[in-house]
């Protein structure tokens, strides 16, 4: 197996062999996915690095990695210091190193495939102030010397039965075909590969953890639609399924779809499509709109089915959950377990429901110091033994058909601190207030952020990741648009149906990390006397908060209230699935505050 | 007198003279100033309209003027529907009506010293879809048929001693220096009134309720400032104050002047500079930066002088509002006390300090239904008897040398209703969690309006204003670039040394208002065992809160701690300044609750 210093090297020579003086790697797919198939993990297979995001540069002389906060620590560790220099984002954009790096009237290639419009015209109006060249490549010099890069997954698509979707695909093609008819466009690329899972009722098995397959749609104004999808991944039933409205190609005859496409009015969102996309588009003629892919808000917006089906998915879940948090109450203070024993038992309480599809994410099992990285992934080399009086934090969640699950406890083995009941109060607190929350229809997500936070702000403390994030149906784990955060993406209103996580969080470099994550629902409220109409979320997620971290002193009555009924409900709802000293434990550890 | 009719006829007979088919007509002026002098009230004069906020457009068969929420019942009551037709803005913008309403092909007059640029193009760009053309005029056609218009003011500049101030002119304008070479810009236009006043230490008699005076500033990278006043305004004092390196200029060579400003690097700022000096900037051939003044934030952020003068300023005019509120309490429930005669005597406590350069704006005094007009002024026609049983509302401040206040008190009349105890006290505690919020430094304004409003929220009732505003020192009352509020304009982080109102509501159509108002400043906290900068709010206006609505049950401990800590230093700071019935009656209303 070559080495990174190899492949750095191989991959200079092809550079130059194509005239370039330099080339960007970024961590996606041609879909602009978070999670890709492992034929798209160019950054790893170049660097080292394995991270869930991040962009490489190579130069003839030097080359820079850029990670965001997450994995400052990370990358130092997984990437050679020697060969590669570090860079933070957003400090530091692509953009900005390049005009200070890149050779004077240099050229720099990229994977137009793999990059948004949007990105390639600020990286190009900066390299052009050093009267250096951004150069579209034909094929990804990374593969050119990546010999045994694997393929694209061939992967089946899976029929995604209406009965659980809650819509047929023709429906929501018909509300595309509304859309664009508003519009007054004749089509619309669907690019992202959870728009065309949702939009075509169909999942697959390309991208670990996430449910989607590799394809690309294009919506008519006729409610009628291309699917672009290799031929192999295709089973008579998917074909059955999605009917003659869908018509089939091959993947690769996407692009010369795209370019016959000449006077046509085209949607394309430019924050989901690629740049290739954008650039076929106008090459041909066609007159392209931007527009938010119509599917992203229609999937957020639950129906009564997903609605149904996920009650069903937390409830299973809870279960494995609350199994899984029992065993370790039993084990864990035996000392010698470790993060990766206990990351494989709680998937074995998934895997014993019968029902798991896969995991939604790979499970955060962070032992003390380890719990303060935030995206920790437990792997041989990092693995801790869980500790006799530390904090144990995992976040995991759950794939099933019908849901889409992800939650997070963190456990005191032992004895906590009373800094430690302090913050994990302060996080707590955090959370009811949000769960708790009453709002207006209107209300974006960001106004909301406060809530969790205010208590932690009061001892001049915070978390450095948002406060809720959307998710799919029995699809990705993170999903938008909607979101509760400071900065970036909180600007959604919040509507009845979408789904949110709650999950405040603390984190002690070094020493210890705090996260309570719960699922909600957005719902509406009747409030009497009430002038507006009102939203209010329903905690979806069923799994006891450890009390032995509760400073029950400092609660008001509305929190202790909010903390002793949930505690009810978790009793009632997951306590029939148990038998035994399973739910003894379960009874005693939901007992009023 | 000319009826309202006339004017509308000669309007459109000028119009029609000058080959115009229409013509907007905006309230403000060449500074796009909030407060406008009585020279620039063409809204007022043409149409009836008393309000603070509008714009007309006449075409020569109708005409619409527009106005906002707060302005609906008003503009029915004082402007004629039989020649006017009555437009919502947001909802409905100008740009917007022009596209369906003007004439296809027509003309359409702007006068382009009272517009923003931003404004014009949007204009410009909705008539161009009907073919039609905005025109920009050389004099405005309003004034050619005001016969008896005014005159702008001829009051002279007042000196702002530095030491009032707190820094020098000169030190201001060597700050903007170094602003204008990080920028390699040579030169900065500051339009707006109350940053000319700021950054050269002057204040004026221009406009009613803000002391700026009418004139224009453009600094050199050199640190020296043209000014343009008319020369009639300036006494020696002033001229001394200003020194050499403020040359000053008649007001109406302003334009020449840009127009001799070809080749140079001139920053301007696009929301407060009308698109007349743009486009003379333009024509000339200067190079424009586009920028917020630098003297905006600057201003925001008070220095030690500008706190301890406002400090001082709150004193007393809080000891005035106590004497009136006590008086106000003797009063009121005899019945028969008019709106007009309680702001009347509020004025004359105000004016009894000795030291009341002007009200710092027009008393809002609003009994019963009148409470619940959010920007409600007190006329002959609408004034009414503040009747038992009842709230009374009065939003008020004053300019003094040293400080501008606003403040906000609520009462009640006789015995209110348990509604008007709920309501009263769900805006009570959004303003007490807003006054006790911390947070870090970074946190924008808009983050924290979810806090004054929560409770409200559990109710399903909301405010239809912002939570909170910045305000000048011996300047407007309403400044930005800070703001709490969910939409518009809350993005700046706030910064020590910041003032900011915190006046969170509740409105009852036709019965009641509700409005609690102090202003607090921008204070850094120290926290032990901090891990943020973190901010917090110093409460500076010192008057009671009306104990009789407040249900003190729901309080949580910290609340009633909030409260009871406020009325002890409420009484601590104003008692000393009283005497007699007065001082025991405050005595018996800040006990604690």
């Amino acid at each position: 197996m070559s080495t990174y210093e190899d492949r750095l090297k191989a991959l200079r020579e092809e550079l130059a062999k194509r005239k370039l003086d330099g080339f960007v790697v970024p961590l996606t797919d041609e879909h602009m996915s978070e999670y890709v198939g492992a034929y798209a993990q160019r950054l790893a297979w170049l660097t080292g690095f394995q991270g869930s995001a991040g962009s490489a540069v190579v130069l003839p002389a030097e080359a820079a990695i850029f990670v965001d906060g997450r994995y400052t620590l990370q990358v130092r560790e997984q990437v050679d210091g020697a060969h590669w220099s570090y860079q933070s984002v957003p400090q530091t954009s692509i953009a900005e190193w390049l005009k200070e790096h890149a050779p004077q009237g240099g050229r720099i290639g990229y994977d137009p495939w793999l990059h948004t419009r949007g990105w390639v015209k600020a990286a190009r109006a900066a390299l052009a102030e050093k009267g250096a060249e951004l150069v579209a490549v034909d094929t990804n010099p990374v593969d050119a010397v990546w010999p045994d890069r694997p393929d694209p997954s061939k992967a089946r698509l899976i029929v995604h039965a209406d009965t659980v979707a809650g819509k047929s695909s023709a429906a929501k093609r018909q509300d595309v075909a509304d859309w664009l008819a508003a519009r007054k466009a004749d089509a619309v690329v669907v690019s992202a590969l959870d728009s065309l899972a949702w939009l075509l009722n169909v999942r697959g098995e390309d991208v670990e953890r996430t449910p989607v397959a590799l394809a690309y749609a294009i919506v008519q104004s006729d409610g009628t639609a291309d699917l672009f999808v290799a031929p192999e991944k295709l089973g008579d039933d998917v074909a059955k399924h999605l009917g003659n409205a869908v018509r089939r190609h091959p993947r690769n005859a996407f692009a010369g779809f795209l370019s016959e496409l000449g006077g046509k009015t085209v949607a394309v969102d430019p924050e989901r499509a690629v740049a290739a996309i954008f650039e076929t588009l106008d090459t041909a003629g066609a007159k392209v709109v931007e527009a938010r892919d119509p599917t992203v808000l229609a999937k957020a917006v639950k129906n009564e089915a997903e609605v149904s089906g996920h009650r069903s998915a937390q409830l299973r879940d809870g279960a494995a959950l609350v199994r899984f948090l029992h065993w370790l109450s039993v084990e864990a203070p035996k000392g010698g377990l470790t993060e990766l024993a206990a990351s494989d038992k709680l998937e074995e309480f998934r895997r014993g429901t019968g029902l798991l599809r896969d995991l939604s994410f790979d499970t955060i099992s962070g032992a003390g110091p380890n719990g303060a990285v935030v995206h920790y992934r437990v792997t041989e080399q990092t693995n801790r033994t869980i500790e006799l009086n530390s904090l144990f934090l995992v976040d995991s969640g759950g794939q099933y058909e019908d849901g889409t699950t992800d939650v997070t406890r963190t456990v005191a083995v032992g004895m906590p601190t009373a800094e430690m009941k302090d913050r994990f109060t302060r996080v707590l607190r955090g959370h009811v207030a949000l769960a708790r929350a009453v709002f207006p229809v209107g209300t974006r997500g960001g106004q909301l952020d406060v809530l969790a936070r205010q208590f932690l702000w009061e001892a001049g403390v915070d978390y450095a990741h948002g406060t809720g994030h959307g998710v799919g149906s029995y699809l990705s784990v993170h999903e938008g648009p909607q979101r509760i955060a400071t900065f970036g993406g909180g600007d959604e209103p919040l509507q009845a149906g979408m789904f949110l996580s709650n999950e405040p969080g603390y984190y002690k470099s070094g020493e210890y990390g705090i996260r309570i994550e719960n699922l909600v629902l957005v719902e509406a409220r009747e409030i009497a006397g009430a002038e507006r109409e009102m939203l209010g979320f329903e905690t979806l997620t069923f799994a006891p908060i450890d009390r032995e971290l509760i400073d029950v002193g400092v609660l008001s009555p509305a929190e202790r209230a909010w903390i002793d009924g949930y505690h009810a409900a978790v009793r009632e709802r997951i306590g029939p699935q148990l038998e035994g000293e399973a739910k003894a434990w379960l009874d005693s550890v939901t007992r009023p505050l």
